[in-house]
């Protein structure tokens, strides 16, 4: 493909992307101030709906945070009754972390309101415009986090 | 259009959008552990750049965060030499700000950084997709922006 044409769309994405995660982020601590809960414990409480019995390193891992920074983190939440801790009974060294009935009622009702979000923007475009955005973010979408490995 | 087709897909966008834009974030952290400045602070230093002269209060409203707290941003990049602090001559109430050579020199840094790593994905694509993606993401970016206002 012509050189010129790639560096275009290479100057053109980068800043589409940094506006839409920018307007994205914007979004979402609007969406939580409702709730009482902060952007890192919201992405923690995802984690923990998929993946249960998950362990601090693992959690460290997916959040890509220092594990000192996770582990105030998860105790500030195991207080507010979002996650349980327990020791693996195979390993007793072990502390394997799971969300709690209020955690999972929580980030059900912060998802609920940010697809609402979705929805009020999807709603001014065609079907076909959709399928294409969906596609086009997949293909982005695999080919990041691809990346990060 | 059916509407479980539709609700899907907001599901799914919702989630992708979500998932890129954390990507993104992290990215963008990555990058700038590099430089010597902030998020905050890079976001700035772009508002500055696209808007020479512009006042404190637009500045807030632009990066929508509370005036106390862009004051106290905009005093640490005062000070670091990213920016200076000028009173407006037709009327002396009013501050005016600039971005310096120091505050340019590393937003087109770490905007290269951010262009390297968009172009090491989009290198992945070929360019139909890569012109589909910047349709997708240019119309979203437009519905997003006027949903602000």
């Amino acid at each position: 493909m012509p050189k010129e044409e790639f560096s275009g769309s290479v100057v053109r994405i980068e800043r589409l992307l940094r506006h839409v995660a920018f307007i994205i982020k914007k979004r979402g601590r609007d969406i939580l101030s409702d709730f009482e809960i902060t952007t890192p414990q919201f992405l923690a409480l995802v984690v923990l709906k998929d993946k249960p019995g998950i362990t601090m390193g693992e959690l460290c891992e997916r959040l890509f945070l220092a594990c000192s920074t996770a582990t105030d983190l998860i105790d500030r939440m195991e207080k507010n009754g979002y996650l349980d801790r327990n020791r693996d009974p195979e390993d007793r060294r072990v502390i394997r972390l799971s969300i709690t009935g209020k955690g999972k009622d929580i980030i059900s009702q912060v998802i609920n309101a940010r697809r609402r979000y979705v929805e009020s923007i999807l709603a001014q475009l065609t079907q076909e415009e959709i399928d294409q955005l969906e596609r086009s973010l997949e293909k982005l979408d695999a080919l990041m986090v691809a990346g990060e490995v």
